[in-house]
């Protein structure tokens, strides 16, 4: 009898085999197309107890109970069915765990359907990519605590490890834990963006060679932005191509695609009411970059008029590195926020700390910043902002992430989520929105009525007698 | 035997009753809660023929065959409860018309149910707060066209007239109506909160008074910025509040609320990958209002340091017009895009030049502009930027909304809707975009391959080999 099974066996799932069965615990494997577990088992399987099953019968039947069985299959449709195929072969006691990115809005209806009959069921958001699931990953487990401790060990020997512990926690209730992963990846995308913002105003304002864009990245990346996104993105600026010798990132394609979850943050973050300005811009901008040849025509159609202005490049660089410092604080606020208020309205129950905490190791937006943001995050303050020390992180940065953005203005350059990121500082820190004139506006044509700051009521006002 | 029937008689149900009735036809109206029918037939109808019912079958029963019901309810389930009540009563072959703010999926699935018992459904968008309702609205039907011309008659009687005709037309199959006027609410928060990030430079950098800023908003009006939006802005702006003499506006406070269709646009144009950004910005402009506690807290942390510039008060009001014109042009940019996106999508059929034509009058978002926007949009140019005279448009206004942005950054006022509105325009009209550097980074860490520039295919790196 195996220790555990695990249902996907693509490259994610082939790692996390591989990475349980390195610690110790004996494996069932098991996939749809019997090809690839054979190849699997063949070309990366060595010593490790890892066994091939290639009928979900006789899969479950090598499984001690209760059983525990890791599906690593794609969202939607896929995890439904493979639940179903699973279903008559159970007992009651068993566990199956979701290690894919679900929406967690399905998480929760699994959970419900589980319960019912007497299985227990964990979303797990895995995060950390191939090299994360082989090597640790940050592990993410939602759904009961009775579940969790079913796999507590397992989990948090297979986790990644920093000076902080291991990146796994029990999450929370319910869908919890593919929650907190869905706005990982919203935070994810809206760190890209802004690095990808970066990197265009210095290759297209201050003309820099993708090698010494590269240089500037990996500097950065000793400081503090280090981070695995900084690491990976001097490493790419560096890669030359196989076949032209050239640097590859000059030979992508500028049309950045997406598999939904940073859509589902910024949809769910517009659900629930938090702004996450920043968030839903770098969804915007990838659909943006989406419509090559609308741009490729309209930017013919354009004239444009480059400011001639000296720059100091060192400068400049320093202000790019502070608004991206400014930007990631700023997209890691929102998500934060998002998830606290989420906590509240879905009863999670999620320590805020614990989530960044296990966000240090393993996964994609892992980053030396997170041990600043343990320091001042609280219940209190969950969007990271209401503390002396995030003023002053944020102030200092102002001028640069004013001077950057401006620049990229005079020079046809969009910075949608760095702007975004400036204006959700200033917007969170004025007392005076104009927001009262949309009141107004509203009050007006549909007579949805306004509060007051001098008295206290709500009120209409007659405004079509003028 | 009355013409027609209605069935939620609050104040914009009320007035459409009175319009209907004043066309000519005699109605049949109900209410759930009696009292206000009863309040309605004796403080508001004079000689109009419009006669109270006081439960569904006699309501029902009052009407002439094929029955045409008219429902002014709350979306949501207030709409599914009254078709529940009614179809008991009905036959094959009569109508209800939906004209609330229904989410555009509820309608489809109303007619979808509805269908298979014979009742004809329509969705329809209805724009102009209470004064359009009484004296003409922008009417926005979608469904079969069949069951649009069992009402066609009518409804173009009550619509409100241009110089392009009626602000009716049968809009497309299905939900379409619904969906335009999801779409048409969506515009109508970029422009609201763009104007009121204008009036916060004003107010804010220019130390305008709420009367002189008033003065230049009337005097736009006059201009190419003539709309519903602008005329009600400077109105606001001058109303006296009667209890303390001051300008009211400055007195309500400035937390804006939404009913959910701002929100609505913003979720579907991510979910159908057209990018909104203006949209969306106005909404999170929203939330962001809403949270003036934590704004208040945060205001009196922070150290800010204005710029002493000495300014040329008229310069500056000509750019902010000019920003402005820009912001409105780019918000109805996105929306007729994300319209012409779903009318693929959805299969609705829907002629975009008609839907700017309807929206010329009655409805909130009507405006000038619009007469210059029917000029360019077709099937081609949906997101009506890819004609010479948009972008002539548009670049007249580039530096303009160059200064303004950058006044604001300088003097700590966000301008969400409005820098969207750029950097929508700069990617849109920008042939190399940093998508590459994402696309690298995605096949970095999942593997997520990536197209190239100068080959043909999909490709993946083994980046991890450097």
């Amino acid at each position: 009898m195996n220790n555990i099974g695990l249902i996907g066996l693509a490259v994610m799932g082939q790692n996390l085999a591989l990475n349980i069965a390195r610690k110790g615990y004996s494996l069932s494997g098991y996939n749809r197309s019997h090809e690839t577990t054979e190849k699997f088992i063949k070309e990366k399987v060595k010593d490790e107890k890892i066994y091939p099953y290639y009928d979900i019968k006789s899969f479950v039947e090598s499984l001690e109970k209760p059983r525990k069985i890791i599906l690593m299959v794609k969202a939607g449709k896929p995890v439904d069915d493979v639940i179903h195929e699973l279903l008559p072969y159970l007992d009651e006691g068993d566990l199956i765990i979701d290690g894919g990115n679900s929406y967690f809005k399905d998480t929760d209806r699994r959970i419900k359907v589980l319960k019912d009959k007497g299985i227990h069921y964990l979303g797990m958001g895995v995060s950390g990519g191939e090299f994360g699931a082989l090597n640790g990953p940050s592990l993410m487990p939602g759904g009961t605590k009775e579940a969790y401790e079913m796999v507590r060990e397992l989990l948090l020997k297979i986790a990644a490890k920093t000076d902080s512990g291991e990146c796994c926690t029990y999450v929370g209730n319910d869908s919890a834990g593919h929650f907190v992963k869905m706005v990982h990846n919203g935070i994810e995308y809206a760190i890209m963006q802004s690095i990808s913002e970066v990197y265009d105003v210095m290759r297209k304002v201050l003309k820099l060679t993708s090698e010494e864009i590269g240089d500037i990245f990996e500097k950065w990346n000793n400081g503090e932005l280090n981070s695995f996104l900084m690491e990976i993105s001097y490493k790419i600026m560096k890669h030359k191509d196989d076949k032209t010798g050239k640097p590859l990132v000059e030979l992508i394609l500028d049309e950045a695609e997406q598999k939904g979850t940073g859509k589902w943050t910024a949809e769910t973050s517009l659900d629930l009411g938090i702004p996450t300005p920043s968030l839903n811009l770098a969804v915007v901008g990838r659909t943006l970059s989406f419509f090559k040849d609308d741009r490729v025509r309209l930017s013919k159609m354009v004239n444009r008029n480059y400011p001639e202005n000296a720059l100091n490049k060192d400068d400049v660089v320093e202000d790019l590195k502070n608004a991206l410092l400014f930007s990631v604080f700023s997209s890691f606020s929102q998500g934060m926020w998002l998830i606290s208020e989420a906590s509240k309205v879905y009863g999670y129950g999620i320590d805020l700390k614990e989530v960044l905490r296990i966000w240090k190791g393993g996964c994609i937006i892992r980053a030396r910043l997170l041990d600043f943001l343990m320091e001042i995050i609280s219940e209190d303050n969950a969007n990271l902002l209401l503390d002396a020390k995030s003023v002053k992180f944020l102030e200092e940065k102002i001028d640069a992430v004013k001077k950057v953005t401006k620049l990229a203005k005079d020079n046809y350059i969009p910075m949608l989520t760095v702007n975004a990121s400036l204006d959700y500082f200033y917007s969170m820190s004025e007392e005076n929105l104009p927001a009262n004139l949309i009141q107004g506006q509203r009050d007006y044509f549909g007579a949805h009525t306004y509060k007051r700051i001098d008295m206290d009521g709500i009120f209409h006002t007659e405004w079509q007698q003028d």
